[in-house]
């Protein structure tokens, strides 16, 4: 039997998971810097927790799990008479796997509402399941990197929120652009320009804006009848160069301040917060992230065309979030505002590989390996490898002894930097050949010596 | 809706995130030390893969996953109307949630095998499933730590695996028993009896010798008409003394011997590593895992119960592994042989937190909490907390002004160690008060001072 791989899904080799958990720690550890703490969730949630929260579109692409034993007992008959697959799933299968963090986190913090200090500062790194059609970059399983906190409203968050993106990226060594909006001022937007009752098609429209410009925007919002006026505003909102520029041109309308309010409050805390962005902070006041369910703040991060080049457009964003007026209430707890962000893993691993951000990740973790040319060295250098070890630095010893070229075509093959040889001469002087692989270097040195050298 | 998490299912929060990651990540760096790479295999495996792999009963443990779209269009029309739920599931699920790290392993050296230098040492630390019914100490879903090697024969890996227990229990501060057998003293034992036929129910029988005792055993043998003098001979060769001991017993079992001789040789890299075994090993004639599917060397892992109680015997074993001839074969890659060991992490996780030895496992990593009583306080405190963090310390800020008791009692829930209190006569002198937790020891400091006293 010729063993396959589930479609859509990957494995990952050493040398993968090595730069993939180098993005997870510097991500990890700066979230633990900013007070937030990890928390982890089971692989299958209840399908009556999952399904609804993510439109019709999601309810098909959860997997489900079918129920154990004979599901068949007590499946629909009808539906199965009828051959409806869609009406039997319920009556087979009661439980699916995660589809996003939110949704369990939400559950997470219902079910364990008495234990929690709130505000509660939470990040989640796991992997999620979605069946969609597999597609280069798309995979079925694949991980979501998310930090948000709930049960405050203060803006505070936000802009710690910024901060984190801002630092994460910085560490990885990419250029980002970190875009910033309000869905007050997309509110704000569609009374201005006189069509509130329009305003989820307006957004919609404005939202595209990137891929088919503004004559494109103005094709789309002729559709639902916004006229020339109508349209002028609209860019004219966009287009306003600050947000004091945006306060004058929402006069009178209350919900488009309150997003400039909002906006200069996060900017008011990034101001006295003695942070020095290092990245670029772009306030886009067409940036919607598909109107999710954001209420309040919305970021979004792309790659920096200006530094990563026209290609960069096409990874799309890397990260985004908001805030969320009601992050519990689908589980009846009401009244919890939340704000978080999540990482695209798989997209910043992608991102990083293309950009030759990995270079310092080791193929292997091992320092050193022990070749030996004798059994009498076999076990000799077998002592030797485990008082390397005992130092704290990794290292290995090839089991047995052999041909000189193929114990050295082993250690370029698994890529680790160092070797010593061990032969009847080096056993009984003492002086073990240390090689460095790269270089082809080669000296005569004590374990001790070599061992000092290792730990520099 | 009352939401529910999935029965045998888990949700960890952040203590018991923290106390399970220092399980896992000293685990992970011991594997490293010892050359073994980390690899990843999807949650998801073909149905085709993992069915046969487990028995019966693991057949119907899997947890088997709904296929997606219109998946009554394809199924067996014939199983559906007799309602046969077992002959219908290959028609409508083909994929199938991971049950152990053993069989995607050994799917992942087959289909990368051009990719591996061998021998291949990698470890794999992922949560597996499966639909056992939920009792204590007993989930649906928990996580294996796996360390194997594959692709040589060498002894030399039994004694390393041997000093990776060692050295992981003796760093997670728990004393251990390692016991060590031979299938081929199983086997040589069997034929030194006179019933080498009879080798399963005799091994079977000999391996509930912890549970039932001699007299236990005694009554069991006879059930397959196993003699006194059989009886007798068995009883010899468990309890020999020493390897000495049981090759005189052996003389003239050319597989009895062979076992004898691969425990010697274990033994001589042992000796020859300098390496001080800090736990007890115990060669035990009688250790048999269930037979399982070792063909080698047998490897558990119990509580010492001289030091943790008899109670600890209820524990059951936290460990074990042993050699395979033939991993691959499964998937057609013949003269595969591998040797491994499992840690059960979640056992591990109760046995430790029973006899409390994660003390210094934090509640909440982060260090400080700075907390304000007035509006400009908040922002000033901002500004402090990022100069807190920059110094890569982690800290925290509660996001609202204040009542005292308020805020002091979200830093004790939290657990956080130290808090940093600021009101306006702190922010105009500079002089901020900062709290010890756990004494309530008090003091004025700068914001410098704080910084080099959190940094020790």
């Amino acid at each position: 039997m010729k063993p396959e791989i589930v479609q859509g899904t990957r494995d990952f080799s050493p040398q993968v998971v090595n730069k993939r958990n180098y993005i997870f720690n510097t991500l990890r550890n700066i979230f633990e810097k900013y007070g937030y703490q990890a928390i982890e969730t089971p692989t299958m949630e209840r399908l009556s927790t999952l399904t609804g929260k993510y439109g019709d579109e999601g309810d098909q692409l959860l997997f489900k799990v079918l129920n154990n034993g004979d599901y068949l007992k007590k499946a629909n008959k009808e539906a199965l008479e009828n051959l409806d697959s869609k009406k039997l799933m319920p009556s087979i299968a009661k439980r699916g796997l995660r589809y996003d963090l939110t949704v369990p986190f939400a559950r997470y913090v219902v079910m364990n509402r008495n234990d929690i200090a709130f505000p509660f500062k939470r990040y989640q790194i796991q992997p999620v399941w979605r069946a969609d059609r597999p597609q280069r970059g798309r995979y079925r399983e694949f991980y979501q990197c998310d930090v948000d906190v709930i049960g405050s409203k203060s803006l505070l968050y936000e802009a710690e929120l910024i901060q984190i993106y801002d630092e994460a990226f910085a560490q990885l060594g990419l250029e980002v652009v970190i875009r910033v909006n309000n869905r007050k001022i997309l509110e704000g937007l569609a009374a201005y320009a006189g069509y509130p009752d329009s305003f989820v098609q307006i957004v919609t429209a404005i939202d595209k804006l990137d891929k088919i410009g503004w004559d494109g925007v103005k094709t789309e919002l002729e559709k639902f009848d916004v006229d020339e006026n109508g349209f002028q505003k609209i860019r004219k909102v966009i287009d306003a160069k600050d947000l004091m520029e945006l306060s004058s041109l929402f006069e009178g309308i209350e919900v488009g301040q309150q997003g400039v309010q909002e906006l200069n409050e996060v900017q008011a805390f990034l101001d006295a917060s003695n942070y020095t962005v290092k990245n670029k902070l772009a306030i886009d006041f067409s940036l919607a992230r598909g109107l999710s369910y954001y209420t309040g703040g919305i970021f979004e991060v792309v790659v920096d065309i200006s530094v990563a080049g026209q290609e960069a457009v096409k990874m799309g964003s890397i990260g985004g979030g908001g805030r969320y007026a009601d992050l519990t209430g689908m589980f009846g707890l009401k009244d919890m505002s939340g704000v978080g962000v999540s990482f695209g893993a798989d997209r910043i691993y992608d991102v990083l590989d293309e950009l030759n951000l990995f270079k310092d990740i080791p193929t292997d973790t091992t320092q050193v390996l022990v070749l030996t040319m004798d059994e009498e060295s076999l076990k000799y250098g077998f002592g030797l490898t485990q008082q390397i070890r005992a130092a704290g630095i990794n290292a290995d010893i090839y089991p047995e002894v052999g041909k000189f070229k193929k114990l050295m075509k082993y250690a370029n093959r698994r890529g680790i930097p160092y070797v010593i040889i061990i032969g009847e001469q080096e056993r009984t002087s003492q002086e073990l050949s240390f090689k460095e692989m790269e270089t082809g270097a080669q000296s005569k040195l004590t374990i001790e010596n070599i061992i000092a050298q290792l730990s520099n």
